[in-house]
């Protein structure tokens, strides 16, 4: 959609972690403009049809233009081995994205660098300039605006955002994607990454968002959720989106199985009844949200445990619940139509 | 306590609305340092005893070491009038503390300006280097732990906290203040502007804050609440700052008579049984914080009123309530204690 021809930087990968969010995001959802994959520790493999190569060098076989760090680091800052590797492919003539929060057009190097050989450093998620508070015109945008919320984070809310819209405009709905996260942005190619907004303007840039979000078409908002509200880190993202976008209706995420926050040991993920309430309850008082449905990350389970995961989760909340990767999106969106009414 | 001689800058500044929250915490808990305001629609009065002056030259008399931004300007940046007069005062030889989104250090002009005449630009907001998300150090401080939590922000969450944390140092107890906004930091001469670090890292920045505020000797601490958890553009801040700084308890506070969110009209306070209620329900799930008695800010109502605004408070909640400012502290502070046994 873009023209760009994309090298996926994803050395230090592990399938393990959810530290390649981005990469996975970008093969899933953009999967057309991917030329290769960059790892050393796996030359030779595919990976979803792509050819995972060890050096740029190896990598200008399949003529990229652009190459987007698939990963993240720890911190989110480059150590030196990367470092190298970005100049490499600086020095070789290609745009790099990145969406961690140190950022590359700044740096007293590598910019310098990039404007030698005239590529662009496109920092994913630095924000936007003019960002200030909400000024109440968040409710007045024409449009139905549906917000995925969870009980974690990286559990797939920007997939169930994604999967809906895609079904939505199967259907012929005028529906547009909001991106609110680094991946989300590469994939859509707009957006702001509210975690990286100054804090007292995370829900002035989640306005921004719908305001955008109309202006380009969309009648029916699918906003990337955030974060958690019960998240001992992230809590506050999720909270000044859900004020800053406004949705009317919530769609609840959670990783099926899921009892303990990933990396806060001891601190639990609430009950799925418990985070339907507590969402509709911490709402905007000025437009109170109600969760229409409750989409399941089931990947690590088999087909028939999946299925008992999702009649559980709708025996608890007694809402309409699916995996929408597994099963398709239709029965959330059908939910979702029914409630906005 | 610091040495430091203050001139207040408060050109611009209106008693009708909260933009001169600063010059107000300084000339109520920092009384003995300030020397002089700079204010030219007010030249010759005097604010709390201090005299007020209409140019930088004028306020040279009280021999001040430090020029304080006192007010916030419009969108929190400095128009040309404003420039003027703090290249004046840097060119006076005084040191500038300013408090604003807008940071002078970075500034082209300001900045050299600073460095040639041999004085400090010191930025309140600027958040310390290396904040990233909590470690789950903050649930292994060993000290009791109090956040003001509120209906609506500018309310008076840090004045509760100061007059809290009074009233326990003079009854020997080993208390301390943790500043969480400029105005707080320019009082205790420590802290971290929440409100201004990356959303991300708002928890994490909270966490710092408690860990600091034990290292400074502080057996209770009385954390500086900000925003609200139902205001539309400051609930992102609001929730992190609960999270990472994982108080045991709560103190309510809440403007009386307050209906309407303040700059956005048509959008509701919540009731104060609600806001109790929501507020022990949002609090980590690994440390549940209950709310122990509502502080009531009842400047604008005559002795009866507020009385009478009080008692309402308690039977609308069922818990102690008060204002410190008028009444004094020792009500809450002895409601505190009996909730952290």
């Amino acid at each position: 959609m873009s023209g760009e021809r994309l090298l996926i930087l994803a050395e230090g990968y592990s399938a393990d972690t959810h530290y390649g969010k981005t990469m996975r995001g970008l093969l899933r959802y953009r999967r057309e403009d991917v030329v290769a994959i960059l790892d050393s520790e796996r030359v030779g493999a595919e990976i979803d049809g792509v050819q995972v190569v060890g050096s740029v060098e190896a990598a200008l076989a399949y003529a990229p233009t652009t190459a987007l760090v698939g990963v993240a680091t720890q911190g989110g800052r480059f150590p030196p081995a990367w470092r190298a590797l970005l100049a490499d492919c600086i020095r070789s003539g290609l745009n790099v994205e990145n969406g961690l929060h140190e950022f590359l057009a700044d740096d007293p190097e590598l910019g310098p660098l990039a404007a030698l050989h005239g590529v662009t450093l496109r920092d994913l998620r630095h924000p936007p300039a003019g960002l200030d508070c909400p000024t109440g015109e968040n409710l007045r945008v024409p449009a139905d605006i549906v917000l995925t919320v969870g009980s974690d984070c990286a559990i797939g809310k920007m997939t169930v955002s994604l999967e809906l819209d895609r079904e939505a405009r199967s259907r012929g709905l005028a529906s547009v994607f909001v991106p609110t996260g680094q991946t989300g942005i590469a994939i859509a190619g707009w957006g702001i990454a509210v975690d990286a907004v100054v804090s007292d303007f995370v829900a002035g840039a989640a306005e921004r968002l719908v305001i955008e979000g109309h202006e380009r078409g969309g009648e029916l908002l699918l906003v990337e959720g955030q974060g958690a509200i019960s998240h001992p880190a992230y809590s506050g993202v999720t909270l000044g989106l859900l004020h800053g976008s406004a949705p009317h209706v919530l769609v609840l995420c959670h990783r099926a199985g899921a009892v303990e926050v990933d990396g806060y040991p001891g601190q639990p993920v609430l009950p799925l009844a418990e985070l339907v309430e507590l969402y509709e309850r911490v709402s905007l008082p000025a437009r109170r949200a109600t969760v229409a449905c409750v989409a399941l990350n089931t990947a690590e389970l088999d087909d028939e445990a999946a299925a008992a995961a999702v009649a559980r989760a709708e025996a608890e909340t007694g809402l309409p619940a699916g995996d929408p990767v597994r099963f398709g999106a239709g029965t959330l969106l059908d939910a979702l139509l029914a409630r906005l009414g």
